[in-house]
This record gives C-alpha cells, structure tokens and sequence, in this order.
C-alpha cells in the first residue's frame, strides 16, 4: 500500500486526487494538508467526502510529511514547493508536484513569466515533466515529477505526432483553448462569481498566459529546435473540461489517410489517449471525470492548414489524474490504476 | 460473472447502467439492446464510451435475451415491459425494470394515472419495490424488481423516518421537488432544448405527477394507513440531481436530538443514506455521480412543522445505481459493489 | 426631469437601476455612489456601461446628495441607512429604500430577525410598504419608501387574492422559494463561486430567513389577522429569477372558474401582473429583464390545497424595477415608464 | 408609422425581431408568420409575449404581405426567399432577409458551399449586404437587404479595420469563433437538448461551416483582392453570445497605439461599435441584450502576430437588432432607434 501525503488537499485540484486516491485499490492517504483549515474535518470542507473520509486537515509540514508518506503530491501555489524543497525531503519520499514550479527547464523563461525568483533551481535538472504518454520511460525513476499544467498537457497531445513527423511547421502553431472554471480554483474572486462567468465567455492572458512557455518547450522537445507559438485561453460558463482548437501550417500536402495513421501510430497504444473517428469533434462532456483525452484533426486543403482538436477534463488528466498515472508509472503499477473510470454523461 | 442485459441502453439511463457495471468487477454486459440504434456501434451514440465498449446495439428481443443473461434491466418506456414479460422469461432471468410498470400494486390507480391498460397485472404481487433500504430482505429473493423512481426514492427517503415513527402526520406532507433536466430523457422535444430549459426554472405536472401515487403508497405502508400527500416537481438547468424539501405537521413536540437520532436509527448503518450535521442542507452537487442520498432536517417551532430535505443523483440513486443495488442484493454481492465511487466536485 | 440620486450604485440591483433609467424618458442619474470604487469610472465596474455612462464612482454623501437630487434610491446593506437617515434629508429628496429597514412595521420583530439595533425606528411608522399593487395610494404622497424585497413581492402577489378573500387558510401557507444566484450579490464569497453554484441546488437559511417575517406581515395584512407561515429559499443555478411555488388548505371547495375570476379581480387591471392560462406554469424566463410577475394556480381536489404559482425577475420586480415603478408613482408618471420592455428570450 | 412584416416569426431571431419592435416608436407588427403556428396565438409560442401581443400567426403569403406592410423582414430557411422573391414583391415593400439567400456575390461560392441551386440569382447584384457600419450608404435607397450572419458580423467587424489599413495579411487570418446556443435555433434536435450541451465545448463545422465564404468575400472588399480564411466556430453552453478570437501575422511592426488609433478611426463614430480599453478583453454577456459589438486587440510582438477579438449578441446584433439598424436606414430614421438599451447584466 503506498501511502501517500497531500499539501494543499483544499483546492479543486487537491479534492479531485483525493477522490481519485478513494478509489485506488494500492494507494492511500495519510495526510490531508490544508494550511486554511487545519484542524477542520476533510469533509466539512468537501461534503461529497462526508461519511467517506473521517480526518481532519492538517498543517503543512513537508518534512514531518516526508516520514510518513511515500510520495507527498503539492497541489500549491507557485513557488511554494520550490521555497521548502531539499535534497533530504527527497530522500525520504517522492514527490509530485501539480505547480509549475518544475516544469520549465529554462530558468531565465521561467523566471520572467512567473515573475517571481525560483527557490531551488538545483532541482530542476532532476525534476521530470511528467507527460505519462512522453516521457514514460523517465517518469519511472524520478524522485521528482513535474506534473504538467491542465493547457499544456491537452495543447500538447493534440498537436505532437504533427510536429513530430514534420508535417506541419511549428512557428505557425496557433493554440486557441477554452476552459471550464474550476480551473481559476477556488478563491474568493468576484471575477469567477456564478453571476460574472455565467452566460458569458472571454478570452484572458491574451498572449501573456504562463502556460505558453512551457507548451513551447515541449513542442520544441518535439520539433528538435526552440518554437514560438500563439496561445489564448479562454473561460467557459462549465465546472471541468478544456478543449484546445489548433491550428498550423501543413509543410506539405497530406490527405486524412495519412495523417490519421500519424496519429495511431503515436496513440493506438495510449489507453488514455482516444483518437476518435473521422469528422467527430472532441467534446469536454465525452471525457468528463476520466482521465482520456480526446483528439481529433481535419486537413483544410484550402487553406494549407490541419485543424487538431483535444478535449479533456481539467481537474483529472489536466492535473489530479494525471498526476496519479505519474504515481502510477512511479510505483510500478499499472497506468490505468484507479483512473479507469467511464466518463460520466450527461 | 454475472452476465447483463440492458433493454432501452440508449437512454440517460441506459447509459448510465452502463457505465456503472463498467467498473463492476462481478458483473459483464451482454446485450445492448436499443431499438433505435439497432447495429449502430453503441460507442457512436454515446462518445463517452469510445474505445471502451466496442459492441453494437441490439434489437429488443426478451426472450432470447432471457437465454444469455442472468439478469435483465429494462430502462424503457411505461408500458412496454408489462405488454411483453411472461412466466417463461422470469423462470430464465431475473428481471430489474426502471420503468413504473410493476411500482404500484394498486391496480385501478396504476391504471388511473398511467392512462394505460395493465399489460400483465398477474405480476404486480410478486414484483417487489425495490427501495433497497426498506425491502432489502424481499429484494434478496426476488424474480422481478420494481426498481423505484427517481423523486419517490429521494422523496420517501427524506421522510421515512418521521413517518415511520409517528412524528409527522402523513396528511399533512407537502413535497416540493427539483430536478435535474436528464429526468427528462434524450427525446428531442422543444421544451427540453438547452435554451429552453437554461436560465430557467419551472413547476410541471402540479397536482397530476404520476410519482405522486407511487410515493403516497410507499409512505401509507410506512404509516401503517392510506395517506394522501402533495407532490410538485420543478425543472432545474442542471444536468443531474434531485433536490426534495419536504414540509409537515409534527403531530407533538420533539426537539433537534430527538429527531435526529431518530434518522439516526433508520439511517446509521446505511451506507448509502448520509444524515448531514446539524443546519448542513443538502445539496445535489455533493452527491453526484454517486449512490448516495444525503438527507437533513429542520425543527421549525415556529410553525410546528419540520422541513426534511434529502438529495440524490436521479441517474444513480434515482435510477441505475439502485437498479445495480437491487442486482446487488439479488446476486448475493456486497451492496455497493461498483457504486463506492465518491460523489465528484465539482 | 427627475434627478435621481443611488447609493450602493455598483451592486447588482443598483446596476440594474442604472440600466433601467438609462431608458427612462423623464429621470436622469445624478450621483452614481459607490463606497468601494470611489473616482473610478462606473463603466469600468460594469462594462456593459462603457461608452454609454461616463461618470465616475462618488463616496456616499447623502446630506450632499440631498441637494442635488428629487429622488434617492439606497441599494445598501441593512441597516445603512436607518442609520443615516434624517428629517432633514426626506425634507429635501424622496428616499426610495431597496434595504430591509424600513419594511417591516413591528420594531422587535425586525429586531430579532435581523439581529441588530434599529438606527431611527420614529421613520418606520412614515415608510410605505412600496408593494405597488397593493399600496398604490400610500405611495403617490410618500417622501420614504420602503421597497419590498425580492421573496416578499413574488410570494405575496402570488397568494394575495386567496388571502384576501377568505379562501385559503392563511396560517397553512407553505411557501417554497427558488432564486437565482444574484439575489446573493456581488461580494466576493466562496459559496457564490461558479463552480460552487453551478449544477447544484441547495435550500438555504430554512426556518430561518429574514424575508419570512416581511412576508408574513403582508399577508397579515391581507388576512385581517396575524398569520404565521413556512417559507424555505433555495439557490438555482441561474443569473435571474425568482419562482414561487405555495401551498395552502382551502376553507371551502371552490373551482378552477370561481379561483381564476379571483385572480382575475385583483390583477386584470394590473398591467405587470399577468394571470396565465389555465394549466400554464409561470417560469422565470418568461418575464426575464421585464417587471412582469406571472401568476398562475392549481386547484388540487384531492388534497384539498391550492397549489399558487408566481415567477419574476429578482432584480426588476424583485428590486430595482419596483423602485422605479415606486419612483414613478411619487412623480405622477405612468407607472410603465422605462419599464415596459418586454421580457427577453432566450 | 412602419408596417412591418414578419415571415418567420417564432424562430428564436424571429421572436428577438418582435421584442425589439415592441419598442420601436416608428415601426408597428402587422403580419406574425409562422408556418407551424398558423391560428395559434403567439404569445402560447412565447409566453414572453403574453398580455403583450394577442395575435396569432399566420400562414406564409408574401404577396399579401406586400400589400400589407412597408418592409418584410424573412427569418426562414435557407433558399426558402429566393424561391419566392418576385419583382413584383419588390415594387411593393422592402425585404430584409435574414437568411444567407443574397448575401454571397459569387453564386458558384454560394452553390457550393450551401448544396442548393440558388431560385433567384437575379436578384443578387441588387442586394445591399447590410453590415451597416460598412455599407450604410448603399442600405439607404435598398429595396433587398441581406442581413449578416452573426458570425460574419462578429468576425468581419473585428479585423476588419487592420485588413482595411494593410496592417495584417488578410491570408493569414484564423478566426476561432464561439457561439451560445440560441444560433442553433428552436428545432427539436437531440444535439441541442440541455444536458447534451450543458457543462461542454466542442468545434462543429470544422473547416466546412457555411459562414466562411461568407467572411471571405467581405474580408476581400476591404483587402481589395480574394482571401481565403480558416474559420471554426465552437457551441458554448449558454444562450446568447458569439465571441470571436482573430489571429493575423503583421506585415509590418505596429505597436499598442497605432493599432488602437486605427481602430479609433473606423469606429469612433459609430454607436455600435466600442472599442475597448487597453487589455479590456470583450465579454458576451457585457453585450447581452443589446446591438453593440465589442472589440479589442492585443500586440504580440513575439509572434509578429495581433490577437483580434469581438463580442455580440448573436440574436441581436447579429440578426434581429442588425435587421431593425438596416431599417432604420432605410427608412431614414437614426440609426438607433428601438435599438438603444443597454446590455443587461447579470
């Protein structure tokens, strides 16, 4: 039984590893960690966990935490880990981390999309971003996972097996996503009252949102040179689901027969990745509560340019889930331990 | 390996059983029957299933389905079943309905608000009402369930107590009801279109409900008398969830304690009955996607009345996770198999 | 032209009051007060008022306000302006009060309910219950109003003519609220989050809640007697609108005809009150952005009740239309004026 | 006064036709058509209009029609006015067609992309495309108005004035567009019920939607030469609203203030178009209700790429409240009249 320790176990993202873990058959939770509610009941705070979890939060400490739990998961704001991060804690345990803290590799980018000086950048050589489908294979002897952001991971798989092939060119990659909004978390702000998101969308960020240069550095990963995207998020009136529309210049002709076998041979094997049929559109409900993400293309010979589409639920793949899959591949479990879930509709 | 047929697949609730019995370890499906889909890839109707089920849909044919299943539910519509059950197919497969055929064993006020001829009223005795909390022990033996329907569930549930108990005058139940518009199936009419129904919220059926008599007959067995009760459902912009606040007359004086442990005493032990903590009222969001009902209370001195209140997911306490319940029951299984997902938030 | 004074200007309702006299041919804004956003421009608080008001937020000034404006409306919190209110003001500008302090006539009991200390209770005798239909002559000379809250005037016009003429038991009313989330408000509050609100719905405040009393004073009113009632709110997942859904035992058996020409009586001649057709069920969205209030009943022989009906939009009817319909009255101006858009939909 | 005439008055921009001439102080309704509701009071189609009209609809018969108003106005099907405009009709009223029947040039484009043999080509030369902001001039002495599309408005409206001023290369535009629901219109269809749109987002028409030639042909007028677009419009689960984000390489360096200076001297003068501030992103429901388009943009300066985006109310602006401008222009009226309420928010 792995057992396993939450810092910041009060946020959506932390709420939903917590359902998840309930359902875990190898793992379980030792410590809820909730600096705001310490002492608090879990479940006068999430009273869906009412009857289903008896302990209280606690406060945050990383090290007393270290000794108790296997692998500790920060669902924290940016900066915190890296602030309070040691060699020793990661001796004693494993760490996820769903923050950004350790997901660029590139120190100066990082630190000037942050705005903020990174507390511990030894660790960031070390640290591996954890995109099950990518990097597999290194997520299984890490110490430290970087568990990628909600935007980055759906941008990514929508658009990697093009770039990869070099079907299509990077630079033109424009990134346009939307997405529910749990993803703002669950602080007090007017801007994400009912009555401000309801009935309404915009886009924010505009060409300023953190996620773009860590989804850049992947696709460079990808692409073997340094890329620059567009990228603009957009907030939707729903609870979960992000659904990323890009679009890139095709570097040369190539009808759907080919494109789609791109796809399959980079997914048929991804029992989370689902590269649905021609001309049907990844929708957010059809992933909603599972960790698959949903893709999709359409090459628009008029203009030159493959439309690819990926729709997946934010609080699950987008952090909680696949920060499990990470444990997971970590622990030498199966991937689709405890995330093997149908989607949930309506 | 219990082996399943589903008639009427294609529905919410349909589909719900679906991805119920997905994570159901004792359980397999064998048979997606949905007449309007016949051979059509069930995962073509319902995208969320994509890649998990690869079957196709089958025509309706009970009896040949009655040879390969060990049990059989039937979410369709009222009427179809008691037109087509037989003594031959129940000797060969237990039968679970989600529809209101076999509910009500009082003949003449079945066919009074149905405004339908009984198509088998033979089997009306032996079916039993399966609210799994109040005829576990009948359920246990049982060829034919009446599985219950969504608002009596969450309706009897919430007053059961009280009435049992003598607390409240039956007479005196008013029940006010909200739900969820995936009540109101997957046929495309114009008042369930999402502008229809969005930003809106409206009683149906006042006074004329065809739950009414099905919840008067559960509370007059609980009473030990015929009662006659109110009952107005409204249509909520909500995809799931019952909301039920019921209002009555205390018949004497009892307190918040006293009236507590009295849920106390029906509900303890109930794994899927949550008695909230005191001034905690129930919300569907805090029960969705699971088995649960949660239930609470308010004493109102005021006025001599309580106001009871009890919330549950209409495709799953409502529907198809007490329909897995009552299989549960009848196949010896532990009760929440394949139902101890926690609720999801949000 | 009437000068019109607001104080609390930035909330939901007194943004509601700006848009509604923007469109009000003989009023004109005068003072957009808003303690929280003092010198910013009002259209950077509302967008939708961008290019359309070019004033900026004032600090609240009544005694300077007085001065410059006929009228003052106060969108404020209890008890603001009980506690600022002065012979002096109301002998220079009519107050129009969208608070609670002045509603209720009986000091202890707006007291308890309210939990805090009157500030000059020697107004409360002088305010108008500003309930428009019912106290259209008190209205025309007042120099203080005090305007019905949003539950009061949706539940009081909806059971008024069967209280009035003696056909329903005034002490069985049971009344069963549903709002919209923004009668809650703009503050900054986790339960008001999206997330939190959407895809949920919860009573709140049962037994409990402070319109309770106001309502029952009214309808004592009306009865000729003190009367004691239930009424339970409950949060929809929506912007706008409020449904009302009561319950009384009859004290005589009288028909759907002899009930309608009742409601007929009362309301035929009162252009916001529209009676429906029979069996047609008031919906929010029937009357959203307009100051209709739809009215509709059910006569339930079974049970003996009537079963009342009533929808309107909480921020027009429910708030900022009445207080312009009240404005109206005091001015001699027909009482539609700026109010006669007809609903929007969808 | 203006007779007008409505064929197709019960769809959703039907009845938003209907709404805003009820406030219309130059303009009365005097022909409701509506084919499915012949004989049938309007306001039992929509309850809105309840007490407010007592018409019934009538059937389709535009040469009667002809002799009964000034100006028609179709909200009907595609094709369904080119099979029936006649010269004669012409000589008789003014038509404004909501539909796309003239608003593509090239009758091969429109062939194409719409799969109908057009029944009227004669016609097209003659009528005026009435994005009014643009082809004031020619709307004025029109006897044929096409009416835009909502997302041609939104899209064309946003780029429009940086194609006009050769900033951006009109080939490298992409428009990702999101629309609420209502655009869909009042058929019953599966796809649009609640609970199949509620709580997601999906792409539809990728690479195909018919707006697109659409879009071209007026992106081209203001290039000066032919421009083909990528165009892929999104359903979001709300009522109303388009959002469009508009993505264009710079042909040369520009920064913050010389775009916005541009903006400034297309729109400036024009009522309905506001240009926001600095890093203000536009809103739907900031809109809502009302015929304004909100735009704004932002400088990447890292991608040589600007980011566009506009705002509507699809029902308003981009139909029924774009009809009523052209009008009003026709008729000599300003430009705003019935046309100048605010947007309603919440």
């Amino acid at each position: 039984m792995i057992k396993v320790g939450i810092i910041g176990a009060t946020g959506y993202a932390g709420n939903e590893l917590v359902r998840i873990l309930m359902g875990h058959k190898d793992a379980e939770i030792v410590w809820l960690g909730s600096r705001s509610y310490v002492d608090k009941p879990y479940s006068s705070v999430y009273q869906n966990m009412f009857r289903i979890i008896d302990d209280v939060c606690r406060d945050d400490n990383i090290s007393e935490l270290a000794d108790n739990a296997d692998v500790i998961f920060t669902a924290t704001p940016q900066g915190y880990l890296a602030g309070i991060l040691t060699e020793d804690i990661l001796s004693r345990a494993k760490v996820i981390d769903l923050s950004a803290d350790y997901r660029i590799k590139d120190l100066p980018t990082y630190e000037k999309w942050y705005g903020i000086t990174h507390g511990s950048p030894g660790f960031i050589p070390e640290a591996v971003y954890g995109l099950c489908e990518i990097n597999r294979d290194k997520v299984k002897n890490a110490r430290l996972v970087a568990n990628p952001g909600c935007y980055p991971t759906c941008s990514f798989l929508s658009v990697y097996p093009l770039v990869k092939e070099g079907i299509i060119d990077p630079d033109t990659i424009i990134i346009d996503a939307k997405s529910g909004t749990s993803g703002a978390g669950r602080g007090a702000k007017t801007d994400n009252l009912f009555c401000e998101v309801n009935e309404s969308i915009k886009a924010y960020g505009v060409a300023t949102h953190r996620h773009t240069p860590e989804i850049e550095e992947q696709i460079g990963y990808a692409a073997g040179k340094k890329v620059t995207i567009s990228f603009t998020p957009h907030l939707v009136p729903m609870n979960r689901g992000i659904l990323v529309t890009a679009y890139a210049n095709m570097l040369r002709k190539a009808g759907y027969d080919e494109i789609k076998s791109i796809y399959d041979k980079y997914y048929d094997n991804e029992f989370f990745v689902r590269v649905l049929d021609m001309d049907v559109c990844p929708q957010t409900k059809w992933v909603e509560g599972s960790n698959f993400v949903d893709v999709n293309f359409k090459v628009d010979e008029r203009t030159g340019r493959v439309i690819m589409m990926g729709a997946l639920d934010n609080v699950v793949k987008g952090a909680a889930g696949q920060a499990v899959q990470n444990m997971n591949i970590m622990f030498g479990l199966p991937e689709s331990e405890g995330l093997s879930a149908a989607p949930m509709f309506p």
